[in-house]
């Protein structure tokens, strides 16, 4: 595909520890509710899915946020879910509930009689709304594409939607081990081929979501979530027209688990809020960079708190590469976009001090 | 008050790190709904309060759990929020969303009005309960008295019931700091007076359960759970009759912040199952007892891998004494009581290898 040269690199340079001139940001859901711009063409579309199936519409949302601040990056909009949505198992979003499948996975015999969709056919909406935004970036700045991990779909897959307890699906974890393997297997191969996808499709660094791995025990969560993102890390493109194109990997509560993370060869590990920066960075930074950690909640405080603790984070990280400013966990849909102004302000005020301003960062 | 001789000090001893003949059980929220002659007791009570209030009901239902198992500790039949009840801020328990406060705490004005209750008066029917519970145990087994932290109090006075962000609590300590140590110290103090209670009244060892001190970050959970979880600890009488009454601190999600916790002074943490309990000990062990740490969902699994995970927890701690069997949270209402058989015979099957049998154990 034919896209411009890109202007700003530092995500892509951070990510791989090299030296930038200031720290990077985006942030996880940085495209959604909390902005008025896309309640509008949310409202235009007339569902999520159907915002997420019109190239051009999603291609658009992925953009505002980068109209209206300054950031090192634009993450897809979609959603985690695309692909047992793909699988045939009738996804809605209720309204005050979230995702909710009509048909939930029940026996080993279900996981069996799943379907396998392809970048090519069912998911091909995907890839054409990477490519709407390649096309509209312009080069601006790298287009992270992304997934949920395939022991967040299969929670999501065998609850029906979210839940208190994920009762079922750590039962079929603890009560049937091989139907599990047989499901995360599925899910992981089905994940590398839809990632490989995006790359193809343009998409210059790549995410997975794994919303649900600090529900689990650390025994399954290295068997069933972890060993499953490795098959995918293994599995994918990491070089692209001559550019590495760096994994991300995000477990939330996954903080004792740095070290396996770090582990399976992925370039970043995401970090909720509840894990310091300094101390992630003495237990993993020689081997993956580091993307958070602000509390999203965190945007619902007075501005001199917010630059307060945006200069806190930038302290605890240090001097040097390999740092990725984000929040914790998704920007929440009642946050004030004046106050995503001020963080990233703050930011950018205070980060160049934490590196060497001669850094060769393309940069527009 | 008369009671009769301590037959089994299998809990007060592991809590002490004292030689015990096999590992001692109990489970949070043992007394409760998957047992059906609790719903029965719940029934006439007529509601969940009302059973709280009427100490001998309140016993009764105490005493369930351990007619049917071999139990080495009694809890105290009661709810973490008496305090913030006893307050004034209208509890109620809304069925499939758990505790509603029709009062909340809103300004800091709210907070400066707050009432201390006291366990000789609003409190005194918790108190009478302890009382009962120890007529009914004829020394059986020791009996737990406990309430929430006052995070985790705070917490549901502010956001009026349980949250997914924990946004309005957190706001609080975000803007108005000094508002939310006032709150806090209420709360602690609130609580030392309580459990002091509870101690005076007969509960023989005490659990602070700080359900939500894992959503903050390390800093606020230090600044504003841990730090008033130490206030309590320090006011806390720590004999009674001769003998040692531990303290055992619980935080849902506190796994990275061990250290911490046992510096409070604390007899005993509780752990979640994402600490393993190897790692537990080894960074902890040499200062304070360690419980946990079953995932309760264990508990929906087949018969074999109950005994299997049973025997893994063991294996994990290891030889010696300081181990409290657990969950690593509540028992969870749809649980088989057949299961919690299960477990228990496992783990009486396989402890006493980890021990040793000539320990002075006094048992029943």
């Amino acid at each position: 595909m034919s896209t411009s040269e890109l202007q700003n690199d530092r995500l892509l340079r951070a990510l791989q520890r090299q030296p930038v001139d200031r720290t990077p940001v985006w942030m996880m859901r940085q495209a959604g509710r909390y902005l008025p711009e896309y309640r509008e063409v949310r409202n235009q579309a007339g569902s999520f899915m159907g915002l997420c199936r019109t190239p051009e519409l999603a291609a658009r949302v992925t953009l505002q946020p980068l109209e209206r601040y300054d950031l090192d990056a634009a993450i897809l909009f979609s959603d985690i879910l695309t692909i047992p949505e793909a699988m045939g198992l009738g996804l809605e979003f209720v309204a005050g509930e979230g995702p909710v499948f009509e048909n939930r996975i029940k026996t080993a015999t279900d996981i069996d009689r799943l379907p396998r969709p392809s970048p090519d056919q069912e998911l091909r909406y995907v890839m054409d709304a990477v490519q709407a935004c390649r096309q509209e970036l312009k080069g601006r700045a790298p287009l992270i594409g992304f997934t949920g991990s395939p022991w967040t779909l299969a929670t999501y897959m065998i609850e029906g939607g979210s839940s208190k307890t994920y009762a079922a699906s750590k039962s079929l974890l603890y009560n049937e081990p091989e139907a599990a393997h047989r499901l995360m297997a599925k899910l992981a191969d089905t994940v590398a081929d839809y990632l490989s996808g995006q790359v193809e499709a343009g998409a210059q660094a790549l995410m997975l979501f794994d919303t649900w791995g600090g529900v689990l025990d650390p025994q399954r969560y290295r068997e069933f979530s972890l060993a499953y993102m490795q098959r995918i890390v293994e599995q994918l493109p990491r070089e692209r027209d001559g550019r590495r194109v760096p994994v991300t990997l995000f477990t939330k509560g996954g903080g004792q688990w740095l070290e396996d993370i770090a582990a399976t060869g992925c370039d970043g590990i995401g970090l909720d809020w509840t894990t310091p920066l300094d101390e992630a960075r003495r237990r993993v930074g020689d081997q993956v960079a580091l993307q958070g950690n602000l509390d999203p909640c965190m945007l619902y405080a007075e501005p001199e708190v917010i630059r307060r603790e945006v200069r806190r984070c930038l302290a605890e990280f240090g001097h040097g590469p390999g740092h990725v400013f984000n929040l914790g966990h998704g920007v929440q849909p009642e946050t004030p976009p004046e106050s995503v102004e001020t963080m990233i302000q703050a930011l950018h005020e205070s980060s160049p001090a934490y590196h060497d301003a001669t850094a060769p960062t393309a940069s527009s």
